[in-house]
């Protein structure tokens, strides 16, 4: 790791706890108030933190294992200082689990901070408690961390005087440290690069125009938002020389799925010579699936595109079709972007060789 | 032309002018409004007119054209009964002309108009007014004639039991018959086939999920509202065996500027396979202009994306780029349907075979 001063800081801190185990307490920002409010939830007990992911309040995969992470210790002040402070904690797991039960980020560090209180032999609970604690911060540092890494892989792909266009938010705001498709970014605009950066919108629910633009302009970076359907153009019109966006899972053979859109916009991409880039954890690979076929397409409510804007748009009783994800094959990515490497061409033999088997 | 009864009625009445050339007024849908409201705009003079063209109260090439002629008669109820007359009828043409610049149809029709005030020698100026009437009528009822020669021709195309994508409103609510692009659903429901109709909502002002949506089910027809990045999915899932979209103005070699997004489409439907289609009268080709790049795109107020409904959606005093249209290349486009016959495939030979010199 850099020392500090090499790392820009994120525009905004998604998560902070403050003090310690015993009597801390976890702040997250409620990002269901941006861009019109910045206002923060203080969250005391586990109950918050899991009410604040189920709400989005908190969201990204990241971000959200961290706060589970940190919600365990806080349910671990409210048990009692005997063998049931083992249960509870158990429970607690189970609980924050429940709160969005597809996003795996989220059972793998509640998991990870149980597994922390199960081999951490003392009759001190307040020892255990700060054992917790301790685990939370090191699942947080290593998030900060693997944005980092993904941002120096993906730094020298960012030109000068250039354009990158994004969607969705796979940024700062949904990690604890400078997001995975953004991360590229803020070290280039920390090294005096300038560029400018097309945000999708991204519908139904707006995350580019909310979220990405928000906090891009927060950091300073030159930030245009365009609608989804603009993207095509913008391509043509040679304005941009990158696309990169986030991932939800990706596949053993590099399918990536991502919010919808994405894929729609690979081949517009692919249709100009524009490279199009996954910026990506390891984590985020499920290497269980051979192909993108095998990732399920979660299809959300009606009202997300009827009543989007809070004020219905569409006729009463429409029919809709609203699938929050689409899958792009490896053949239109030019390469993924991790913490571990670069891969590319996109194929199995490259994700094992640089995400292991 | 058919007897009423094989003609479909439109769902609705976009504009109706009632009265005489002196005193008469014409009555425009507002379609700002739609689908939460059916109420009209009474104009009694040009700038009426030229205000619901510029703020989208009446829409798409063909209405925008019939709105403009009518616009014309109410401009000279106000010129004075001399020769002034005559400069007066055609700063009108100009002024109308101005409202916006895309689309071929305003002026095509403000200068016929005019073109039939220059050719009618008389010194009784309400004889004269009196034929502009005529004339508008006229450009009135061909709109109807030539939406239902398009539909004919498009009508074979519209595959029973299985599904059209369109982008926008090129509906009947775009023209004052049964629509370009919707013409051949309307003489398919009609004649009792079963088929879906995919709705892109087409950001930013959404006129796929009011209008569009809204038409095709006051008609019956089944219509199912997506966002514009679901597009790329739903044809990649099969769902599609035709995307038909309408045009503002194309040139000489069949290279076609549409609302905002249709270019994505196209890349989207090629990468499939999939026929896609643009639906226009012979009054939208712009045979003075040898390529697309000579089409003049409109830009329109960043406020269209970050506000949408008087609701703010992104930051504020965030940088915005906002074309309200894209040219999709002739190589993209399967065929355009028109009144006077399908050309395929798209080039200049063919698009001056159907269209004329």
């Amino acid at each position: 790791m850099p020392s500090n001063h090499t790392t820009p800081k994120p525009p905004v801190d998604v998560l902070a706890w403050s003090g310690d185990a015993v009597t801390g307490q976890l702040r997250l920002l409620d990002q269901t108030l941006l861009p019109n409010e910045v206002a923060h939830i203080e969250c005391r007990d586990a109950q918050r933190v899991h009410d604040a992911i189920a709400t989005l309040a908190v969201r990204g995969a990241p971000a959200i294992g961290v706060a589970a992470a940190y919600g365990m210790v806080l349910a671990a002040q409210y048990l009692p200082n005997t063998q049931d402070f083992h249960t509870g904690v158990e429970a607690a797991a189970e609980y924050l689990e429940g709160a969005r039960p597809t996003a795996v980020n989220l059972a793998w560090a509640a998991r990870r901070v149980l597994a922390r209180a199960q081999r951490t032999l003392s009759d001190d609970y307040n020892y255990i408690r700060a054992a917790l604690l301790d685990e939370a911060k090191k699942i947080h540092a290593e998030d900060e961390a693997l944005c980092l890494a993904i941002g120096r892989h993906a730094l020298p792909l960012v030109q000068r005087g250039g354009g990158v266009l994004t969607h969705c938010n796979a940024g700062a705001l949904a990690t604890t440290g400078i997001g995975t498709a953004t991360a590229g970014m803020y070290l280039a605009h920390q090294a005096g690069h300038a560029f400018t950066v097309y945000c999708d919108e991204t519908r139904p629910l707006l995350q580019g125009a909310r979220l990405t633009a928000w906090e891009l302009a927060q950091a300073g970076i030159d930030a245009v938002l365009i609608t989804d359907n603009m993207a095509a153009q913008v391509l043509r019109e040679g304005r941009v020389q990158m696309v990169v966006v986030g991932a939800d899972r990706i596949a053993a053979n590099g399918d990536a799925a991502n919010k919808i859109g994405t894929y729609g916009l690979a081949i517009a991409a692919a249709k100009h010579n524009v490279p199009f880039y996954v910026a990506a954890p390891y984590s985020t690979f499920d290497l269980s699936l051979a192909g993108g076929e095998g990732i399920p397409i979660e299809q959300r409510a009606a009202e997300e595109i009827t009543e989007a804007f809070g004020r219905r748009t569409a006729p009463a009783n429409i029919r809709t079709y609203n699938p929050a994800f689409d899958v792009t094959p490896a053949d239109l990515i030019t390469a993924i972007i991790t913490d571990r490497g670069v891969i590319s061409p996109v194929n199995e033999e490259n994700v094992r060789k640089v995400i292991g088997t």
